[in-house]
């Protein structure tokens, strides 16, 4: 059983709609909007807001395609036959103090024959994080969660969440979690619902971090540990994210699939944080899969 | 038939030896030496200048290491077994002046089983290229593989480079090219001396470039393209790269393998180069495979 493609494409388009203006509220700067076709079929609408005041690099794109996958990345994907279509929203800010975190969410509806599913997920990455907006973001995905038990089971995403945005070469997770999850196939209406609350709890997740952490006084050193933290940002989506090896595969539009790596990045080398500082608490505290929702 | 290891290893030692010595003549800045082993056999010798004054990052890497491939690896590689040996130089250096280009080379000698070859290359990724200064580097190569040409025809392994530093999302060449070549495993004793030669050149064929350009007058947007273009070179080793996936495959150290990541980098979006600007002219001239060891 498959759903109305057509109401759910709408809906991601009204959740960019509503995603953007929240985030334009938060910054004096706009977004640019560039609508692109997809040889193939199908195409998408981006908006990327570049150098703002609280955003240093923000995007969040509409994508609806369709068409036919190659054989070898075929075998990778559930379903039957070569057809595919797949239509979603993806999403990362990175602002530009570095006491506000990195954000990323993704939700995605996919056809492939006669199977069909969601995808999605969200997930936060510190550089100085603060306990209170950990705890207070991992909370609203539990209650999300809770509200859609019957498919959604939060431990479970939350694991999911841990597993995905790991660096296994770093041997480090990419920040504090979320939740993620991928192939939802069974009682796909209320899926539907749970995928349509997590996008309209996305703004409430994050826009009060960014409130809260804006103008916290900042240095050269802080920034520097935040172009450096940025790498693994990098690592982890050219090295391991599906979502930007299933847009190079299918052929995406390149400027699209890369809008989510940050505007400035640095490779040190070896580098260790020293010990007590407020970058080793990061590690030591912050990148260990831990129950937040469940914390006070 | 394989070759005498221990001397295979001693001449990359010394390669690196006499190679950031010159390096360092170049620099007010001294290079750091890290020696690490490898947990399953083997290690490393790695040497970085991080922020010097003519280099922005600069690493000289040497590993001997050894041991079994993955089921998975394996697969990749020819020989037979699952035992292999490998030993190389490896070198990424990234210059501060934008006018200055960055370059690779590498060489290695690889065992499997009862097999056993030599790759290796040396590329050039100019962001303010200079003709004479392309084509000298160009005509290195050429005369090196002229002195042993019944192991290294040069069309081939010019071609080779061109085909391997390519950027197929980008569909554009990660700069101007060099030589390349893998799996070299006939007449061994004369691909050594073939690499030899290539390892004996390199300084010759980089250091007058960077004393020629290394004080251009450069400003605040020469840079700026600068960090944007080294974004395809993280985008390129860490999607493409065999060097680096096979550092990660095998368990190398992390830190020696992505040292090859420029210190400063950032991802625009949508960049255009203006027209008949020194930009586009790195992709209308030099973004073009050409073959520069034949032009005047």
């Amino acid at each position: 059983m498959s759903l109305d493609r057509t109401a759910i494409c709408d809906y991601f388009l009204s959740l960019q709609d509503s995603i953007v203006t929240s985030l334009e509220h938060e910054d004096s700067k706009r977004f640019h909007e560039d609508s692109w076709k997809r040889d193939g079929g199908g195409g998408g609408r981006t908006r990327v807001l570049l150098d703002g005041v609280t955003f240093e690099k923000a995007g969040v794109n509409f994508s609806d395609v369709s068409g036919e996958f190659s054989e070898e990345f075929a075998r990778q994907i559930p379903g039957d036959g070569r057809s595919f279509t797949a239509c979603g929203i993806s999403l990362v800010i990175h602002p530009r103090n570095p006491f506000v975190p990195t954000v990323h969410a993704n939700f995605r509806y996919l056809t492939r024959g006669s199977r069909a599913w969601f995808g999605g997920g969200v997930d936060l990455t510190p550089y100085y994080p603060f306990r209170e907006d950990v705890i207070a973001f991992h909370k609203i995905w539990h209650k999300a969660c809770l509200e859609h038990s019957n498919v959604a089971n939060y431990d479970k995403l939350k694991n999911w969440c841990d597993e995905y945005f790991f660096l296994p070469h770093r041997n480090e997770p990419r920040g504090v979690g979320g939740i993620f999850f991928d192939y939802l196939d069974s009682n796909l209406d209320e899926v539907l619902s749970f995928v349509k609350k997590c996008g309209n709890s996305f703004v409430s997740s994050y826009l009060p971090i960014v409130k809260k952490r804006k103008s916290h006084e900042y240095s050269e050193a802080h920034k520097e540990f935040q172009e450096y933290r940025r790498g693994r940002y990098v690592e982890f989506n050219l090295l391991y994210d599906r979502g930007t090896i299933f847009g190079l595969k299918t052929g995406g539009r390149i400027e699209s699939i890369l809008m989510s790596l940050p505007l400035k990045v640095r490779w040190l080398y070896d580098y260790q944080p020293k010990l007590g500082s407020r970058e080793a608490e990061l590690y030591d505290v912050y990148l260990k899969p831990k129950d937040w929702a469940r914390e006070v």
